[in-house]
């Protein structure tokens, strides 16, 4: 394999690929756009790289709508308890401890995971973030990165939120990278006060930013706003202002129709985590047939690998698609084809972009299954196999905004990052268990 | 890579794999039997073929409790479609035109998936099984064999039944191959008249053979066996005298407290087929906690491609314990270590075999996953991330009875196996589309 076709952006033919039951050309220009797909459609255009597709099924780049990236270095680390001993006992005494280094380290082992799973892109809130961006920026994917808010209703935590906030859009303006770009990501209306989401919904308009934020995950989230504010989670939001076209709202567990219907009115999109919600046992799965009822958007996510415990979305399709056939007691819901758009064109328009989909002028987010494998045999349906019968380790090749960052299963440089993440990893457990942060 | 170390059955060394947490040798005899397990175990001990186990997690190999392996030709062919239409306008059809050589290619297309996957050995009910034996066989597995018993009530159809289940027993007696047994498979209680049912229980304890039938799937086999008979189906098969510590009753999704204890008292074993189950939306959980405090022994299947759609017990580990978690809003239930149990250890004593545990004197049935892959880093806890972060396709060699089928990830044979498959696959299709059968 000629590995210079890592090293830069550069046209590309993707021969005889399988795509929707026909064998096509596919032509990718130096910009990073698709400048044309069809049968022999290689004859007319000149490449510097041809990447044989014979024995390949070619589908959009997934793009991953909710993850906290960095919690890959938390993968196993406690599973299988409560939600409130997990978090207090395992979790958040872990977290204490973390360092802008673990965090860059934590989010290269989730890119890596990304591309070998065929994700080109996410959705991301956590902390040291600009940690996250270098981490972005080197391994070639897209981002959308936020900063978590928490202010628990305290006055000066909500002033250092916000000056955070405001650094990392800062931050991430001066890297200038197209494919990484910030949110606004108040953590949810049961960590946030009136006034830190309304700050966040003004701060978002003012810099023309999207809005992350986890919604009616359980329960408790939703019978907690209510006996406190008299509202809904949904009309909090609202209210403050961060419903709009270019907000995620992530699980959306426990809406009901009248919050279904708002969201679609506004455009906002939920963020669907299944393996997460069933793994915490939130008690009743994303009211999906409502949200499609009411028209509104909806795409895939993995939450954190501490909940999940990868970030695989061939994964998350193929559970997504059994939980809502079991949840809602219909095996006609959520097809294959739908959740396949779940992961894909939906996933990009909610976070920005122009991908997701394979047409000439989007942008080259590409990603080629193999064939010749038993997840693929036989390929009377190649979306049904994706879906149902294929993990991410179908992907051979991964192409984001043109690049190729993953080819014939080959990434430049994963050894060095596998061992980084380790190491840092380790060094976390270390610090934690000896309460130091040297 | 020496390819001799697949010919046949030799010495073997794994050394330095990683196996609850720490750093062991394993020796396996010549006879398939483990000779030894420790630090530096290998030392003391003669062996034909050394296995560098270093950077790899050790686990028993796993056992599929209930499929129907050469379903793998109908991997996609229907999905997303309500039960009734979905068996008679599209499985139904389809299989009334299979063949035994389309029986022999899906069998050994599905062995070759699940030795890919790290399974060694199956529970299988379909027809024409004389050839998944010679599949079974060619493969390397172990599997116990049923012919799907279906009378319907009908006297004629009934003898045609008893004739094939005892021409398969017959045949696999014949073969005398260790690994291969038979079992008798009465379909379920709303297929098999009480004669049949009485037939199958008289059969099994003359030829003192393993029972496998399909039990409290769906709400309706419940309500019709109790408005038709006055019973529940746990009821018939016990009074049929079908229930003993050699039964294998697939689903249970709607099984009561009262049939749980029954179970458990008759020592049958209960096969959690989680993803079929929500693909399908039978509309409850297998009642996990009810058997498990009832102390009844369940294992894990996969059901047939037709509804899964693939035979990763990896991956239905993992939906497993989401299931369990989501369906009994319970995060702690079927936590990973249990999991693992239900496709090792129990699955093994289900099926009367003494392999699923790594202990002296047990047969070699082991699996070997790769360390250096997103999925295992960090590596915290490998049996969390065998059951949640990672997919089969972490099994880098699988040895099944003291011989290696996979090593480092290459089985001998394996283009042949899909090419077969994919022609009988296409062959199956165009006779069913023609209406004949040449």
């Amino acid at each position: 394999m000629e590995t210079d076709i890592f090293e830069k952006r550069a046209s590309l033919l993707l021969r005889d690929v399988r795509y929707r039951e026909r064998t096509v050309d596919l032509v990718v220009a130096d910009d990073g756009t698709i400048a044309a797909i069809g049968p022999g459609a290689g004859h007319d255009h000149e490449y510097d790289h041809a990447i044989e597709g014979k024995g390949r099924v070619l589908l959009p780049g997934l793009a991953n709508t909710h993850t906290h990236a960095a919690m890959t270095l938390l993968r196993g680390y406690a599973d299988d308890m409560l939600l409130q001993p997990w978090l207090a006992e395992r979790i958040w005494p872990l977290e204490a401890h973390l360092q802008a280094d673990d965090v860059y380290w934590g989010t290269r082992l989730a890119c890596l995971e990304m591309v070998r799973t065929g994700t080109v892109g996410f959705n991301d809130m956590y902390f040291f973030m600009e940690s996250a961006a270098r981490a972005v920026d080197e391994a070639g994917l897209r981002a959308v990165l936020c900063y978590g808010f928490i202010d628990l209703g305290d006055a000066e935590k909500r002033e250092h939120e916000c000056r955070a906030t405001e650094a990392l859009a800062d931050h991430v303006s001066r890297l200038a990278n197209p494919r990484i770009t910030t949110a606004v990501g108040p953590h949810a209306v049961y960590t946030v006060s009136a006034d830190g989401l309304a700050w966040c919904a003004e701060f978002a308009r003012e810099r023309q930013l999207g809005v992350h934020v986890h919604l009616a995950e359980t329960r408790t989230e939703v019978d907690d706003a209510i006996s406190t504010t008299g509202k809904r989670s949904v009309s909090s939001l609202d209210e403050a202002g961060l419903l709009g076209s270019r907000t995620v709202a992530a699980h959306g567990c426990w809406l009901d129709e009248d919050e279904c219907r708002l969201l679609a009115a506004r455009g906002a999109t939920v963020s669907h985590n299944p393996a997460s919600n069933m793994k915490l046992a939130t008690g009743r799965a994303m009211p999906y047939p409502a949200l499609r009822a009411a028209g509104a958007r909806v795409a895939l996510g993995t939450d954190g690998c501490a909940s999940n415990n990868n970030l695989d979305l061939f994964e998350e399709m193929k559970i997504a698609a059994l939980l809502q056939k079991f949840a809602w007691n219909d095996p006609t819901a959520l097809p294959a084809h739908e959740v396949l758009a779940l992961a894909t064109e939906n996933a990009h328009a909610a976070l920005g972009w122009a991908g997701g989909r394979i047409e000439v002028g989007a942008p080259a987010d590409l990603v080629l299954l193999e064939i010749a494998t038993p997840c693929n045999t036989p390929l009377h349906h190649a979306v049904s196999n994706a879906v149902y019968a294929c993990s991410g380790n179908a992907v051979t090749t991964t192409i984001c905004d043109g690049r190729v960052l993953m080819h014939e299963r080959f990434i430049p440089g994963e050894d060095e990052v596998l061992e980084g993440a380790r190491t840092a990893s380790r060094s976390l457990i270390d610090r934690a268990s000896a309460g130091t942060d040297s």
